[in-house]
């Protein structure tokens, strides 16, 4: 057989040839639209490779990219590893000193943002000394920096694509770093494209050419899921939200654009959801949401199937996984348990095997656990997207057979489905036994008023460590202590139930997800200050 | 990323752990039943491995299978490429000498035979001078050689599948050899799981774990459209209807088993249809049939979508690329196109684009023609399953940019999908200007009364060459050469009406399409015998 290399410029060229009149449509941060098809997506992106050539990107050179949901920071997924350089997608809401170390780190020679991020820029110039290229992604000029759009005019739109070896680096990502600085994951060819055909399998994303899909997961996470290729070798329409992740911003988007799949974290969701309560809206076009980041509240799962006939199914992964590890989507075998048994699996669990990902969970001596829906182990990956090594770094990222561990504990059910039960990190170990933080989080956030939920284990003298319940209500809410303690009863066994329930602000990282490290921090001598201990 | 190589093995573990329970139900030439799901038919296919270890099977090595649809063949599709062996899947349809020719030329050193197919076997054996293991796939001795199922029994299930690199040879399918001898053609291990992969796409195959699925193409036709590795990546229920494709046989496959999904050629089809027609049953579950070989007639495409609800698909490919090409799915521009215009593209042309294959038409200087359903050329491709060069041959399959000339001709219409016109053998010349042989038999088989329609071109002393009509009619058929001549007349220009048409049996070949190269030896001086000149 040939030795054809898998390329991402191969699926650009896919895209060109056998969907070219699927469009493309995308707000931009200065409120306008930009709309386009496959066919001058393809051409602008051989002007932007062209372009980076001229200004001296060559391969294996790092670009910067620190932007939004945008037609432009797409044209850069596909110029930047086309030329065989490597996009490093930035995190925009990292801290300043984070997201340096990351452009820093990975030693861009190139930088381009977008307009209303030009403070940020501003701030980290003086450190970013290897950067010699700043870019502003903008269509006139308001800034001394190049501008993108005559930058793209000035460049020839003629271009053969390189073919070099599918397994040289394409993408930087780094991992959100809640714990010690981010660490970059490099994604190559070979890794792209296998994860991008593979997710638009039946089993996870299941996407035809009949799909318009708006990515609410930032482009800058782990690629947005591979979004932008699985569309591309599907030939879906494609529609970018900027930074608008507001509700009546996406409905706007859902209704005339006839959007059908989304994702996202559950946030996102709620303040749909929240849009559509106001306004008596439906949702349209919309056949699928998937979400990510974290437990999906089962009310919400419940209102978009039920009210709304909008599928909702979970996803899990991470940075260094490409990202998609498991997807929750029916099963014959959950469809002969019956409607409530395939539900609940479908919501509450994360998800199934995906072909691609071997998985299995382990016990603290590395032996594998059954399948029996109790036994939770950590998480073990292996497969050609997931991580090796952390870059530049020496060592390997894998155990002695190969496996990464995830960092996650997970117990996996008769029906195959995985359940993430807690972070590692996040584990709670009252009196030698594991309390499952999250299953305390998915209860207490099923209870009426709750918006957020976060429980950590802090230091309690007697049983070393026990729950802690942090809730934000919502802003309408009169959720009491009592009332919580009594919705979170009947769920869990008595020794589970939190010690303290605060009510306040919960913290969020850069990535939406809530920081433990913060509210860990913030609560570590909260049992012994209150004398709780007894 | 880690450097997981892509394995067959690895398609049967995700099958084993993912839907372990999902059935694999088989016909048996002995007219038994056999049924089993993914776990236990990984358990065998491990008995396999080491059974042919036992008998000396090494890494490299080529096993000739020649067997029909059924579990046992299935298990070596899996074993003999799991352990590093080769798969060179005999067509028990060819010549005795055709068949001799292929396993020594492929230089086997073990046959696996079905029971039902000993015979050729016997003929063949003194010929077969590298054969050092003769096996019959049978449960109860009935012959000299060693039987499968004890051999089975006696191995051990325990075995780690061994990873190498993923270029290494996996199937040796050889083409079925109308001009001149077979040619052999290698899949890699690479080639079949991308393949696999890419067929499960939405716009290609678009399994689900709820399909059920039935080959009807040959396991010894470059594997089946890969169909066994599809569905144990997609987690279908496979049924193997053994060498029983009458329509009586296959609807009560599909009553029983509930089969969605199946593909063939068009005269199973036809048989299939018949048998609805005397029994007045209905197709049940059948969800889509996919035609691939010949061209579908309308008819059977408008009863099987309009009296029974079920799609049908077409799809071309070759030995040469693993072997599928195009399929013509839906897209949105053909839907807003309107519904006769769908119906008639699905039905009419070969189908569009798959990522993974790149294809393209071109004249004969090698200049790319346009999209515009009008200009015909010969159809190159390129890609990670497409041929580099057939099997002990020195010379590239291919041309200087690595493209593979598929030697059909056709047109690419402005929805991007691909219509044969001819096969460059076929293509007929008269006075200089093409003749499609297609074209006129599509019309010719669209007549009531028609079974099989081939048009040749024979030698005409004026315009060189003239295309001349055979036509085997239905049993109970009339239908006459002047109202032949009338049917045809309003579908093509004045000067393509055949010269000629002859009633008679048309010849088939071992892979069931029409022989014209019988046709044309039989008829060749047809025109000058019947001083038909002018």
């Amino acid at each position: 057989m040939q030795s054809s290399p898998l390329m991402i410029s191969g699926i650009l060229h896919h895209a060109e040839v056998a969907h070219p009149d699927r469009e493309i449509v995308s707000c931009v941060t200065d409120g306008s639209m930009w709309r386009y098809d496959y066919s001058a997506f393809a051409e602008r992106v051989r002007r932007c490779a062209n372009m980076l050539r001229d200004i001296g990107v060559r391969p294996g050179d790092r670009v910067t990219s620190l932007a939004w949901n945008t037609y432009h920071h797409m044209e850069l997924f596909f110029a930047v590893p086309g030329i065989g350089a490597v996009l490093h997608t930035a995190n925009p809401r990292l801290s300043d000193d984070q997201i340096a170390y990351t452009i820093v780190h990975a030693g861009s020679r190139a930088l381009f943002y977008d307009p209303n991020l030009a403070e940020i820029v501003d701030r980290l110039r003086p450190k970013l000394v290897d950067v010699q290229s700043f870019v502003c992604l903008e269509s006139n000029k308001t800034r001394n920096d190049p501008c993108y759009e005559p930058m793209l005019a000035a460049a020839s739109s003629q271009l053969e694509w390189p073919r070099f070896d599918e397994n040289e680096a394409a993408f930087l990502c780094y991992t959100s770093g809640t714990t010690g600085d981010p660490k970059g994951v490099l994604y190559s060819h070979r890794s792209v494209v296998l994860h991008a055909i593979t997710a638009g399998l039946n089993s996870a994303l299941g996407f035809s050419a009949f799909d318009c899909i708006m990515p609410c997961q930032s482009l800058y996470h782990a690629t947005a899921w591979g979004l932008p290729f699985v569309a591309a070798i599907n030939g879906c329409k494609v529609v970018l939200p900027a930074d608008r992740f507001d509700g009546a911003s996406l409905q706007q988007l859902i209704q005339e654009e006839e959007v059908t799949f989304s994702g996202g974290v559950p946030t996102i969701w709620t303040m749909y959801l929240n849009h559509l309560e106001r306004t008596a809206e439906t949702t349209g076009s919309l056949r699928q949401i998937v979400i990510g980041g974290s437990a999906v509240p089962r009310a919400m799962a419940e209102t978009f199937q039920n009210r709304f006939g909008v599928q909702v199914r979970q996803i899990w992964g991470m940075t260094e996984m490409s990202p998609l590890g498991v997807l929750s989507t029916p099963t014959p075998k959950l469809a002969e348990a019956g409607q409530d048994v395939l539900d609940d699996t479908i919501w509450t669990r994360q998800g199934r095997r995906q072909f691609g990902v071997e998985l299995k969970i382990v016990d603290e001596k590395g032996q594998e656990l059954p399948s029996d829906g109790e036994s939770a182990g950590s998480v073990l990956v292996r497969g050609p997207w997931v991580i090796e090594r952390y870059y530049l770094s020496d060592a390997s990222a894998l155990d002695a057979d190969g496996w990464f561990d995830t960092g996650d504990i997970a117990t996996i059910d008769e029906y195959g489905f995985m359940r993430i039960t807690d972070r590692k990190k996040d584990v709670i170990k009252s009196g030698g036994e594991w309390v499952s933080s999250i299953d305390i989080e998915n209860a207490a956030v099923a209870c009426p008023g709750v918006k957020f939920a976060a429980v950590v284990g802090v230091f309690h003298p007697k049983w070393e460590e026990r729950p802690i319940l942090i809730v934000e209500p919502h802003e309408d809410s009169t959720v009491t202590a009592e009332a919580m303690l009594a919705h979170l009863a009947p769920h869990m066994p008595r020794w589970w139930l939190p010690d303290v329930i605060i009510f306040e602000t919960v913290p969020l990282t850069a990535t939406g997800k809530i920081d433990k490290k913060v509210l860990r921090e913030r609560h570590a001598r909260r049992l012994v200050q209150d004398g709780a201990a007894a």
